[in-house]
């Protein structure tokens, strides 16, 4: 893509109403508009971030064995009558005529799931879905980390009994932390105990590490394992080694696990026909995680005083490539003759410099010049914007130096 | 993916509230779920196919130019007020305080292309997404082909000047061509002449020839072209090769374009500057085409008594394997290792019959069978929906005919 042709430009201007680093960086960036408060809307290279975060996921939930589905935005108010939900949900649900803006959708999903399952036979069942959700946030003011408007994954799981919800569960732990892996966020997410409810002493979070993050949690560094602010009173040592060597920072929650028990089963009379014949209860789990929040938290953890550090798993484009003389546009098209998805920065109306701060704050981690200093040394120079490493490259030879980076990737 | 582990199974019912072929036979062959009125969850074999459609809709408006963002769902009132359609669309807009449930984006993109849009260096600009809008529609009872809530997909382009704007929407018109192609609906599709609007004459949708369809449209067919009944009073010859031989027929609407001039761009005193300094209105064209409708659009067309047939392109699997014996386990291992999507009904517990009716019913068009008959035959039975066609493959010899087949689409 041409720079030149992107929808979607940096801005040099501060905006004025961005309250945090994620909604200040990816606004000048040209990633987001801000519609309202707490509601956004993607722009071309941020729609790119989204749809990557999007992909890993999709990935790693169709491994765990999830199905992917897509339920509506729109449910009918009797379903969280249901559930007592309409009432104690009643500060952040939209409600419209007789209709919910889903702000969740386990009472979407428990009455579909319960429409195709009747035996044993039809259980476990692990539906998710990719999708936007609506709650009304008083404080929506944290860019694309607290939204009205904002898109998650959600997936729910239907087990006959404890063993086959325990053993999903451990699974789906291990898909969240490959998941977090992919992003580039292994090493500072750590699975924390929070909160239960009736069916589980706790429920599990993935706390990112943060020093802009809102939450406060407690790290065993020896386990990587956390516990949540919440329930410290009640557990003052790592669940998983007893340690109380725990080290208090502040994290961003990016995703929630949560065992519900009979919950919801019970609110609409689900259950199933076991091998014998005997009518027994379903257990139920739901698992979130927000793409879009990921993105925010993404730009919270890796930016620099020039902009944004993406890890290249998620990054708009693979590489940026900075024309600084006319030999850019030969080499441009032999990067796409690689399959290779560039930005090009074409401009002809700005300097050098300009261009180098739009690659800095747009942040692809893999950076090409050609320039007139480039070409008398013999090539072109690649960049990585996490170690600040250049090596000149002859343009003969960039062919194979691609594929090597493919390789050591 | 194994039918026994399939979330939504075929159902032997007809469902009492469905009004339409597409809603019946989607139901019974468990692709989506009525969740109310015009509202629709898609289950596993639903998504893989709006997602496909989605995906064939991406490339073809990427190809044209187009960028892919994403708007919110929710949008301030007082864009609505702009344009007066606040008031002219009261009965369909679904409004939440201060704020609307988008129908459409116009109010939402001329804004925002408006943020970043200041000279004629920055057009043109055609920005699309894939999202879902929101009717009040008391019409809703044409399962996926007329929704209160349903998936669009809609491109905005806006232009210095009136030929820059018929050149994009005569390239629009043949990426909207090579969509139906692909979709399989290219024969049955007709350019459409509709009315137009103040900035011009007509504005063109795109019908599909269909007995059941809403519509009436007046078909030449030496053009491949149609009137709409709602301009055959001013418009009684071809408007491409004046014949009057024109043939009514039904149709469904799967897309309309139209060309809007400055209806919107004034509203938001949205301008640019020419290359003389001068400030110049800015033209403005809609592109719509909904891959929910489209779906529903290729039940009407391609069923028969036993169930839906899909065009190979946007079947859910790409193959539906019959196990009637042991070795159709190798078979799907085989199958899975050319990376082939295999739906395989592996179910241990129902006849062949209702295997085939189970088969008959999803649609996939090749299906490939393995019995005690097929093996004593020596291989396994390849079929084609479409033509019933029927041949025997050694096993020995899958390998090699599964790459012909794939050659030979």
């Amino acid at each position: 893509m041409r720079y030149s042709q992107l929808f979607g430009k940096t801005s040099k201007s501060i905006p004025s109403d961005a309250e945090s680093i994620n909604a200040k960086l990816l606004t000048q960036a040209g990633f987001i508009n801000k519609e309202m408060s707490g509601i956004y809307s993607f722009l071309p290279l941020g729609y790119r971030v989204l749809s990557k975060i999007q992909q890993i996921v999709r990935e790693e939930i169709n491994l765990l064995g999830g199905q992917e589905i897509l339920m509506p935005v729109l449910s009918s108010i009797e379903n969280w009558k249901k559930t007592g939900r309409d009432k104690d949900w009643v500060d952040v649900l939209y409600r419209l005529d007789n209709m919910a803006l889903n702000p969740t959708h386990e009472e979407v999903v428990t009455p579909l799931v319960q429409k195709y399952t009747f035996s044993y036979r039809d259980l476990p069942v692990a539906v998710y879905q990719i999708q936007e959700k609506f709650r009304n946030e008083p404080r929506a003011k944290s860019g694309l980390l607290r939204g009205r408007e904002f898109n998650m994954k959600d997936l729910y799981s239907f087990h006959k009994d404890e063993k086959d919800l325990n053993e999903f569960y451990q699974d789906a732990i291990k898909a969240y932390q490959s998941i977090f892996n992919r992003l580039g966020l292994g090493k500072i997410t750590y699975l924390t105990y929070a909160s239960g409810g009736s069916f589980s002493k706790f429920s599990h979070e993935f706390q990112t590490e943060c020093v802009t993050g809102e939450d406060t949690i407690f790290v065993c560094d020896r386990c990587h394992t956390a516990i949540n602010r919440e329930i410290i009173q009640e557990q003052v040592m790592c669940p998983d080694c007893n340690s109380d060597k725990l080290r208090e920072t502040k994290a961003i929650e990016v995703g929630n696990i949560f065992k519900l028990g009979t919950k919801f089963t019970d609110a609409f009379g689900f259950s199933y026909v076991d091998e014998k014949g005997a009518v027994k209860p379903i257990i139920m789990s739901c698992f979130g995680l927000g793409p879009s929040r990921v993105m925010g938290t993404l730009v919270e953890v890796f930016h620099d005083e020039d902009g944004i550090i993406w890890p290249q798993s998620i990054a708009p484009f693979q590489i940026h490539l900075v024309g600084l003389a006319p030999e850019a546009f030969g080499v441009y098209e032999q990067l796409k003759k690689h399959k290779l998805d560039v930005l090009f920065d074409d401009r002809d109306d700005v300097s050098a410099g300009v261009k180098f701060a739009t690659a800095d704050l747009i942040g692809i981690p893999i950076r090409i010049v050609v320039s007139k200093r480039s070409i008398d040394a013999g090539g072109v120079e690649i960049k990585n914007r996490n170690s600040k490493e250049t090596s000149i490259i002859p343009i003969n030879e960039l062919d194979s130096a691609i594929l090597n980076y493919g390789k050591a990737r």
